[in-house]
């Protein structure tokens, strides 16, 4: 290899993917290959992904970009949205966008239905932001159906889709969902923090985004590392079989889990409707409450047994509330002893067989 | 080890330092312990800090805390800075908020005379963002004496100071320099891409902070393997005695190199009035215009050769243009035919006769 001696750390310790010499070169060639391995697994143009430091700041682009939006439309989102949205759209009320909400169903997604009576109520929506799988409880919203629903509007509605907890879990199809923009994560999928990715089906003009990269909707030297191992999860785990495999591998370890807690007396699914092979939910997660224990002591018990198991998001973890649950219309005291049991790809029937020995276990003494 | 099963991929593929499980509070453990050797080099308390992706976001998160204060107070910063806050800036401005411009000086810097200036000027001022290491010339900006006439203001001034050129390579005293927030980037001083600090003196309100993470200052789930990376960074060159031996060292390399360039009748250094050993300008930057040679030219001709400048900053490498030199009123053609030439702990007094060979040779040619 050519002797190659670097005079750019102003830019960077090592080549910058905006600086203009080979190791820049090098370095915008391993973004530009990462963007296109990205864009081959979600099949869809690798102009329309820009990478940013996560979920988080890929919904707040989107949502932000209605500060630059003309106009009073209404700014709508589903009341079981991930906390970067639903405190988004408090910031967007704040500074007087006027803004509505979606009811959602029993399972915590949004229906066809609810979708179409918002749409009904409010007359003057121009952005839609609606989860893919819900967080909390795992469930699916169609995406495809509220899409038709959107598109029968008169005006144009921007539907942004938060994928975060859907690529790599469940079967994900952005072009023909006809969404605008969308939201993944790596560190939920096996990948490092610090790194995700925003779908834009056009360009928007963003709020925001200091130093121009990411052809203007993301401020910053861009994180090649973290791109390219992004790409590789991407490739790993959200290609159309992989997704297939691990799904089916998912629900038979979920199959196993609900039937068995089913049939503890103590213990209540949330929501109760939820059967153990029930599609209208993602396979990777799963919320359940145990009678007269709230969450926390379950939660903590477990994991004095060697078990992680979470109450709620960890992102609203800091908040004892439960709004996702409320929005579901999930009561107090279930919401209080509701706890998050979510698995991955790494997750082994013996893990369930674990699981049961120590909840069974918990119930003797609490 | 205990044997764990781990249930909550939901959260993240691994511990997420906001959860409450072991994993979680491993994680969180690694994340803390972070922020303690951040502030430990640094010399200011833990909780004055937040993790974020890197500098652009840090400077955006205290210039849009903007926005979160009442009344009209004005924001202020110099001509020369970072293009995060110079883009900010005009941000704000479109929204409504009122700023002002400082003036720099013939090497890029603000002079205690400018800083009182622009406060005599606008009697308004409640936010003022200037930098410490200019990234284009290494101009350096005396913050302790403007802090001095911040300190004469009648109405509190907030002081925010990008120290994104400076931690690592000059001499900073956060404590002492008592400025109210600062910028820290990983990538600048041998880290990796993705991770920054956010020095803040006291809690600020922030414009947007979805998910809470970061005490509310910066929302989305904790880079802790970029914090501990940046700790390691910090540790390793950011301490007194590494700034002050690295300094020493990379003064000695750009001693040789200014000295050389001064006798070539083509180079121009910029500012001329740049000497070999000049304390007012960082010894890890140098911007040096060739006669009749564009930048452009000059910097592919020297990376075919195998050395890698930059024609300005990386961060608006995409734009022609040359605000920091136009500020510094260096004229249209030096501003053309400008490059900057960066060095790091790496560089070494064979690359220094290399580089001068290789301008030599690009000289004979072009």
């Amino acid at each position: 290899m050519e002797k190659r001696t670097y005079f750019d750390w102003a830019a960077s310790s090592y080549g910058n993917p905006s600086s203009l010499h080979s190791e820049g070169r090098e370095s915008k060639h391993i973004l530009e290959s990462a963007r296109k391995r990205c864009a081959a697994v979600l099949n869809i143009p690798p102009e329309t992904l820009s990478f940013t430091s996560g979920g988080t700041e890929s919904n707040s682009i989107v949502l932000f970009s209605n500060l630059k939006r003309p106009g009073k439309g209404r700014i709508i989102s589903s009341l079981a949205e991930h906390t970067s949205v639903r405190e988004g759209m408090e910031t967007l009320e704040k500074m007087g966008k006027p803004i509505g909400k979606i009811a959602v169903d029993s399972t915590g997604a949004v229906t066809a239905e609810t979708f179409a009576k918002a749409m009904e109520k409010y007359d003057d929506v121009r952005f839609a932001s609606i989860m893919s799988v819900n967080n909390e409880t795992g469930a699916i919203t169609d995406i495809s159906s509220l899409n038709e629903i959107r598109k029968s509007s008169k005006a144009p509605i921007h539907f942004h889709c938060d994928l975060v907890q859907a690529v790599g879990k469940i079967p994900v199809d952005i072009q023909n969902w006809e969404i605008d923009s969308a939201s993944i994560s790596a560190h939920k999928i096996d990948g490092p923090r610090g790194i995700g990715l925003l779908y834009l089906r056009k360009p928007i003009e963003v709020f925001y985004a200091g130093g121009g990269q990411e052809n203007g909707i993301r401020g910053g030297t861009e994180n090649t590392q973290g791109a390219a191992a992004l790409a590789d999860c991407l490739e790993k785990y959200a290609n159309k079989q992989a997704v297939q495999e691990e799904y089916a591998r998912a629900k038979a370890r979920w199959k196993k889990l609900i039937s068995a807690l089913s049939t503890m007396e103590r213990c209540t699914l949330i929501p109760t409707c939820r059967s153990a092979d029930d599609d209208r939910f993602s396979p990777y997660i799963l919320q359940a409450a145990f009678k007269n224990i709230p969450g926390e002591v379950m939660a903590r018990a477990l994991d004095d047994l060697g078990f992680a198991v979470s109450t709620g998001s960890a992102c609203s973890s800091s908040s004892p509330e439960r709004p996702v649950l409320a929005a579901m219309n999930i009561e107090e005291s279930l919401r209080i002893e509701g706890i998050r049991i979510s698995q991955g790809y790494s997750t082994t029937n013996e893990d369930i067989d674990l699981l049961l020995e120590a909840i069974t276990e918990v119930l003797k003494f609490l």
